[in-house]
């Protein structure tokens, strides 16, 4: 399974700057390098130590291709357990290329999307899941899905498996001694204990299954719709949220800007605000078109900010306020609604106290005076359990997690309930086997070419 | 004159890739890396060898920002001959961030452009010539101008102007020796070969000033204006002419395509070739104002290719060919003009005979059929005099190089009419210093703020 083939790639991102790293690796890889590589201090790079670093110039034919630093990596002590030499060369789209040709020439192959990674995997250097969250922690654009990539990547969801996987093997490998024995209708393996051990099991399976909806939005962020006519002050309101954090977002390579009303990052959670016109007790026909749409873009929103608009006179009317709410309320019984009242310094304060006692759970906020803005953030995030995130619990991200997990409880509580009904040993073994899948098929111990194929088509060249 | 702060850049392309590589470099810049790196096996990285590699983790404050890779380079050993670290980091733009602002929080500053290169220059790693080279390395987009850019980086500019300089040293050492025995009237400088030395000087000045010619055209390309009607087989021609050469020329970023029909690149040389419309012998107003603004066009072009228009039986008359091609000659006696000769294949060979007796240099070509293409390529390369280029003699490509070279030469060129004329040692003495105090600029040895300012300007951040 191990392959021979040497590979080649661009490893930074395409476009000049001031270096650009060509990486190889495979058996041929420092041979290979060594035939176009002349050290300035006339050593020999095939005798050099590993993580060491020469200057140098690429060389061939007499023609000088550029003046370069080669770091060489021994196999196994390399990013893909092979040897691994990297080229940095000047920046030069034209460089790069000349030099990957060369590479090419002295019988490199060009690396496919993600093969170094997928190296790194058939050689035991990473297992799946960990392999997976070097492609997250490249894309990841925020604090908190970098922190779970992170965390993935250095092993800490593979350990929660293992360890689940392990008590699994424990569990299976005394029932199927009772099969050994099956004559002789002995019990190995304490039912009890056994019990316990399931529902411990069947616990952190349904906690991890359960922080996926927390790591989906890490991951993909909240939408939230802004329910509200123009004049209302969504743009100040949203202003005043992005204040501090708009340099952030804007980093941010690839944001779709295009298709959502604005973005925003509070306390690592991306945030995305959908615009909408504003909903009001209407008989006219042309209005109601509008109120329908509305309910549209709510119907996709995961949270709802409802702007209500003042009467005339600038006051709060609060059983029409109640009205819209329990509308609203009644619409999407599922859906966290927060209704917000901007210009609070424009009111009194009974009509404050007012509006309080009707509607308790509402928010008073000064956007152009940005007040009430902490508030409202905290409040946004009060709907992510972001609990688990402080807690540095593993989060899974990924729907291909996601599904092994909701198989393996599956097979778990099938297990359970064969403990529960006195099932013959023989049969559970078949359900717990099929859960230790399950849980191999998270971390890469059972695989196949096609789920490979599938994981590492999305990485790019070059990792 | 050394600078002491330790700065930090992002060295490879901005966006995101499978790596980016951040740099420090200043007395610094190990102990601050140290601050934030935890080497996987816990080895203290300021006791490591220099050219060595280090695997570990960035982290502060509990909080572990990425799995890097750490090279060491110890002054004088590096690029800027300061201690100098690269941090290879996952190429996630949010990752890149977040690691140089937290090198920033740990006392580095942010690089300024050519930094580093500047760095290197104070300290001695390079000239000032080879210095500019690394900025035109990474701009090179073709074979001639990496070549240059190489040979330049490499000193083989600099190399050149260090000879023309000893030799004028030599000479100046000798005259000055004479103004200490001025009363003795003695001449320690034999005449004659100094008058040799000078000639040679000059020699190799003019040979200098003379490839700025063609370094210019290496650096800039040379641009093509076609005149011709749309239907006499322009488009043809030109994908005829890109054919092989088209996926080079996409690949250069940055390309200019709104201004310029199109470019290709022959032999390394950069070619643009400009639209016109045809010139016709004409009366008519309107059709005269067409002809003017091909006029202006051709007038900015380095060479002109004419594409005849048969008459309507598709056959050409010579005298109307004939008249053309003078009226063009007269109007431009400077420029090469190519006529071609479109659709070979449709015409007698009669006439092709009767047109090459009237226009010998007149090119045949049947674009569709690709046919007498690599005839006209090479009549495009003549125009260019690549023979420096193959006989890897020095090329000035630099406009400041080349402005001090014309001051040198016009110093020189007042000492040899000094020596002509047995003109005073002290007054040749300061033609000689100021010839010398030119050379000096190019290589740096002369030298102020504002010229460096002026130089590193043009470099980009991280190099």
């Amino acid at each position: 399974m191990i392959p021979q083939e040497t590979i080649v790639a661009l490893a930074t991102p395409s476009g000049a700057g001031a270096i650009a790293v060509i990486r190889l690796s495979g058996s041929d890889a420092i041979t290979i390098a060594a035939e176009v590589f002349q050290s300035v201090s006339g050593k020999d790079i095939t005798k050099q130590k590993t993580h060491t670093i020469h200057l140098g110039h690429i060389v061939d034919n007499g023609k000088v291709y550029d003046q370069v630093l080669l770091s060489i990596f021994k196999g196994p002590n390399s990013y893909t357990g092979e040897n691994v030499v990297e080229i940095s060369c000047h920046g030069s789209t034209f460089i790069q290329q000349q030099i990957i040709q060369l590479l090419l020439r002295k019988g490199a192959k060009m690396a496919q999307a993600g093969e170094f990674t997928l190296r790194a995997f058939l050689n035991g250097k990473l297992d799946l899941s960990q392999a997976e969250a070097v492609a997250d922690l490249i894309a990841s654009d925020n604090e908190a899905s970098h922190q779970i990539a992170m965390q993935q990547m250095r092993g800490g969801f593979s350990n929660e498996i293992a360890k689940l996987r392990e008590e699994l093997l424990n569990f299976a490998s005394l029932i199927e001694l009772e099969l050994d024995f099956a004559e002789e209708d002995v019990e190995f393996a304490d039912r009890t204990a056994f019990h316990d051990l399931v529902e411990r099991i069947e616990f952190v399976l349904k906690r991890l299954i359960d922080s996926f909806a927390v790591g989906n939005v890490i991951k993909n962020g909240i939408s939230v719709a802004i329910v509200g006519e123009p004049n209302v002050g969504k743009s100040t309101l949203l202003n005043a949220l992005l204040n501090e954090e708009r340099a952030i977002v804007s980093d941010i390579a690839g944001t779709t800007r295009d298709t959502i009303e604005d973005e925003l990052v509070i306390d690592g959670i991306g945030f995305r605000f959908i615009d909408t016109a504003g909903i009001r007790e209407t008989k006219d026909v042309v209005e109601s078109i509008g109120i329908q749409k509305t309910f549209e873009k709510m119907e996709q929103a995961q949270v709802v900010i409802s702007l209500p608009n003042p009467s005339k006179g600038g006051a709060y009317e609060t059983d029409i306020l109640l009205r819209e709410y329990e509308q609203l309320k009644n619409k999407f019984p599922q859906k966290p609604i927060l209704v917000v009242i901007n210009k609070m310094d424009l009111l009194e304060n009974s009509q404050i106290d007012a509006i309080r006692l009707a509607l308790p759970s509402c928010l008073f906020i000064s956007a152009k005076n940005k007040i009430g803005i902490d508030e409202l953030k905290e409040a946004l995030l009060s709907f992510v359990n972001t609990g688990a995130l402080r807690n540095n619990e593993t989060i899974v991200t990924n729907t291909r997690h996601y599904d092994s997990l909701l198989k393996a409880l599956e097979e778990i509580q099938k297990v359970k309930w064969g403990l529960n009904a006195g099932l013959s040993s023989d049969l559970m073994a078949i359900d717990i086997r099929s859960a230790l899948h399950y849980f191999g098929e998270i971390t890469g111990e059972v695989t196949n070419d096609e789920l490979l194929g599938n994981i590492f088509a999305n990485f790019c060249i070059g990792k």
